[in-house]
């Protein structure tokens, strides 16, 4: 069973409350936009793509249930608008939010209250279903590609911080590669970085690994190495934050550190993203500024301090890894593609295999 | 001013509790070998070299206050038997003793209680003596080999667990070596990874230095390859638990990585150990085992929980760095060699240049 991050069916909507993670799996009830915008706010839910579809969907029960009345298209409107400020850095929230709104406005010229409300939440159950295929076509493809290239039964694959149905509309993408393989009956055991300093490995990603049963086994960021050496890693496969047009990958901090290393044994090196991770308008890694996130994060866990007061410290929240790095390919629901093929393939201009 | 680990004076002896670093600094009295071997078995001292200097000098203690009498030999060996049992992997206390009992028995043989008890005090001190000595030819061979390397003022290196006068009878192997830089004027910064799953860097060279307005920035361990390529390290140096004959080293995991990425960098990787942790009886790194550590050294902070519930975890205390990638040198109290040279120069084949 794959664990639900996000439950949702008609009218209603519940979500894994992530702060409690990993000690209590509670749900707690999305009942309005304003509930939404406090969840995303607070962090009860994260990750870009799942920030989004938390946020449509509280709009999509607000309208089932009436909210708006005679002038829907100002209600959802001022809605999107209101969730788009809970994170102004996830940038999935605001290009849903525009797409959205382009729908509506187009859809009010022809149609009443009523077949708006419908159509609206027709698009934004559609948005779900869509993110969850995806996903899926992303692990698919990700595992045929690293199967293809061993001739052995089972594979080991090394992964790096949360990208599974905890940051995604459900199943993942790096994790959604691991969840494919382990499906097939063809994954041996994941190995998860612990992904300091916010721990989303282990707290995240071994919490889904231990909900689905997946062979899992949880290592220190700075064991990885030493890991690629002792435990034949088949592959490492990480997610992304932003792939620009030559391939340069901006994803959580450790992961250039990661590419080194496979490099280094010869292991190939997969970015596992949706083609809307994907921004052609970046020519490469270098025009991506780094995130610098609080000391705090380094020298506090939940709050009781853990390093040396008063000591410096640099928290930048993600590297870029070049694309000469990303040696396995760049995992997408298009197909599996070199760097250097990824802005032909995202074009159109290129099929996969 | 240098951080003060042991206090030693004639007949007294006090130690910092490392277990409540760094929140607290606490000296606390050691007035007997039954003191010390609570204080080595708790783990209030650690690190072999500190755990060998404070087990002998709470010997010297007693014998100055007059303890063992007539007999002195007699409760010499108890002691030195039972300081050995507190923490038997601590390969240095082993050593000290067999040393220390072969010079107490010659000095028997012509010496009476009174002269015995002086000269075992002598022998004490001069070890204390010794190895802060060496620790400080360490780091100055290391700083003079680094610098002579870069034209610029002043350099930046990147350092992994704790090495300090916090590991030692004082001043540090690795961290002796930028001590020394600092001396000198010549350091701009040192970057110290957290070193999970135990923190010997947020906690323990941190809290060194800010002790000793040393600038310092910690960094995740995952973040060291893109302060690498981020930050102009000079050079990045560690320190070794056990240097083999054909240089190979096994230090703290964590630091083949770090390796790994200094290599990528073309950044010189240096060793800093004492001719004592250098090992000529095995042939390479293939010889040694790793020791595998519980769990619940990554899956708890403080006995507070950090991880999912029933997760697996591989946690390896140490891993082995292959001499190839040393490419700075291994920088003894004799001078600095390259693994190639190190076997020559520990037998009197070699002088240091």
């Amino acid at each position: 069973m794959t664990l639900e991050a996000i439950r949702y069916r008609s009218g209603s909507l519940q979500i894994l409350n992530q702060l409690l993670l990993p000690h209590q799996t509670v749900y707690e009830d999305i009942r309005s936009v304003q509930d939404a915008y406090e969840a995303i706010k607070s962090m009860k839910v994260r990750g870009a793509p799942a920030i989004a579809i938390v946020g449509c969907l509280s709009l999509a029960v607000e309208l089932r249930a009436g909210t708006g009345g005679d002038d829907p298209v100002t209600f959802i409107r001022e809605s999107l608008c209101h969730l788009t400020s809970a994170r102004p850095t996830a940038v999935n929230m605001g290009r849903a939010a525009r797409e959205l709104m382009e729908f509506a406005e187009n859809e009010s010229m022809e149609k009443n209250s009523e077949q708006l409300r419908e159509s609206v939440i027709s698009w934004i159950e559609d948005m779900l279903e869509r993110d969850v295929n995806d996903n899926k076509k992303i692990g698919n493809y990700g595992a045929q590609h690293i199967l293809s290239g061993v001739p052995r039964d089972s594979v080991t694959i090394l992964t790096h911080c949360n990208t599974g149905s905890l940051a995604t509309a459900g199943y993942g993408t790096a994790l959604g590669v691991v969840r494919s393989l382990h499906a097939l009956g063809r994954l041996k055991r994941v190995y998860c970085t612990e992904t300091r300093p916010y721990n989303q490995g282990s707290r995240l990603t071994a919490y889904e690994a231990v909900a689905e049963g997946i062979p899992a086994t949880l290592i220190t960021d700075s064991m990885a190495a030493l890991t690629m050496r002792e435990m034949d890693i088949t592959a490492v496969v990480v997610g992304a934050d932003r792939v620009v047009a030559n391939g340069d990958t901006a994803n959580k901090v450790g992961t250039y550190q990661l590419a080194i290393a496979a490099k280094h044994h010869g292991i190939p090196f997969y970015v596992a993203a949706p083609s809307t991770s994907c921004d052609l308008s970046l020519e490469s890694g270098r025009d991506i500024i780094i995130e610098v996130r609080p000391p705090e994060e380094l020298t506090s866990i939940n709050g009781v301090p853990i390093a040396a007061p008063g000591v410096e410290v640099w928290n930048p929240a993600f590297d870029v890894t070049p694309h000469q790095l990303i040696t396995g390919g760049i995992i997408t629901e298009l197909g599996v593609f070199l760097p250097s093929e990824l802005q032909a393939a995202l074009t159109g201009r290129l099929t996969a295999l």
